[in-house]
């Protein structure tokens, strides 16, 4: 059974911008986990993508298989592609390069180092290209775009764009508390429902054309999806297609930042 | 600074070789770690090898950045290469794609469907390429290189080769002897010295030339090198070219066998 996976970054101009990334000079390590190294994205560089998504930053999954959003927000972004009929076309990039450790500093979020070089990735995915939508999570990511829209090239480039709510910001709002859960994943819902509805009439060319079928007030089957396997690089194992098999433990929170621990889900080894 | 990357299986045929490999049906996962995936090469893949190297298998560091011989075995093996003037131009393939895990069967080892991919791999990088002299490391990676001049493509292919000790041989026969770790180290050094006389002269196109330096009785300055940053796949952070930064840590042997730990090295991040 063959096993499609992501090439990577063979061609240009992605070859040059993944050798050459800000580091330490412009992510400080006490606002970013530098030390794992930058993690670019995920999905189609090849021209074929008809809908850019913007992120915030990767966390440990993506720090293992090298790739964007992965993990349960991924899953819940794919759903979201899905209902618009986007199951293959799109490419994703975060605001960050490098996880967020703590908070980021307004200052550094601004830095023209940051910003540029992400630029550089907006131009590269966006100009001459096909990518018919653009949607942004969370609200770094809608100063992400922003911040390219007012440059020269991003106010030559007409795309349809919606901000919608960071997919996993009902749990990280919400802390453990099960009511408010419920509440913020509803609000978002609906916050999504009103993405989608401004996406819909955009998107000419959906890899498999459908109705639009909105949300409910909680998450219905269907509505979080299993990422392709051919975003992942070549050879990864079927389980890191899921997540919860990567953690960060540690007696504190130096041992922690240090570590990641993996272990094959249970029911793959008996 | 620029950082340049390995940027891996875009071309043919290795594209089409890493998307469809063989798995559990033919290494089982009661002698190979399949659960991890498979993990396939070190090095050039774009026809500038002048040295091909066959390894055995991967261990937990090799899962993680997903190439080959990138811990001690592959530091030994660098510094085997620069001593042939060799320290860019190398491609490394491994007899199984997989960690063993406790011994192979030899039914399994001559397995058609296993050697038969791996000449699939051997056929793309040595039929109507450069490579001026091959190494092996190792008699399970002897035997992939005389099954492979077993075959007619192999036996049209005329290029000098030679077996030599694994490099970790010395630690896995000492079992932490420390005694009989040094005789083996020795006897092991003494037998690469045999092997880059076989190679000297087949090396026509060094990448640095040099007079040959044996080994001595005991490691020296210089005989262990780090591999090169082109070698690992993009945006890995430069610890990761070290080892001693992942193990496999559990309460048992299936606990084990289901982790990987890795932790930032100290000093990293203080």
């Amino acid at each position: 059974m063959p096993h499609p996976f992501d090439p990577g970054y063979h061609d240009e101009p992605f070859r040059t911008l993944v050798q050459d990334y800000p580091a330490e000079e412009v992510y400080p390590p006490s606002q970013f986990r530098v030390e794992w190294g930058p993690i670019f994205h995920r999905g189609r560089l090849d021209g074929s993508a008809r809908v850019l998504v913007i992120g915030q930053d990767p966390a440990q999954h993506e720090t293992i298989v090298r790739r964007i959003l992965v993990g349960e927000a991924g899953r819940r972004l794919q759903g979201f592609l899905a209902k618009l009929g986007i199951t293959r076309s799109y490419v994703l990039i975060n605001s960050y390069l490098y996880s967020v450790y703590g908070s980021v500093k307004s200052q550094v979020a601004k830095d023209p180092r940051l910003v540029g070089y992400r630029n550089r990735w907006l131009d590269a995915l966006l100009v001459g290209k096909r990518v018919e939508a653009v949607l942004t999570l969370g609200t770094a990511a809608t100063d992400a775009w922003n911040a390219w829209k007012a440059t020269p090239t991003g106010q030559g480039v007409n795309v349809p764009f919606a901000a919608v709510t960071h997919p996993t910001q009902p749990e990280s709002s919400s802390k453990g508390d099960r009511t408010k859960l419920a509440l913020a994943t509803t609000t978002m819902l609906k916050n999504w429902n009103v993405g989608l509805e401004t996406l819909v009439p955009a998107i000419q060319h959906p890899d498999e054309p459908r109705a639009l079928v909105p949300y409910g007030e909680v998450w219905a089957e269907g509505d979080r999806l299993t990422m392709r396997e051919e975003d992942f690089p070549a050879g990864l194992p079927p389980w890191m297609q899921d997540d919860g098999w990567a953690k960060r433990a540690g007696a504190d929170d130096l041992a922690k930042r240090r570590n990641i621990t993996i272990n094959v889900p249970k029911g793959i080894l008996s």
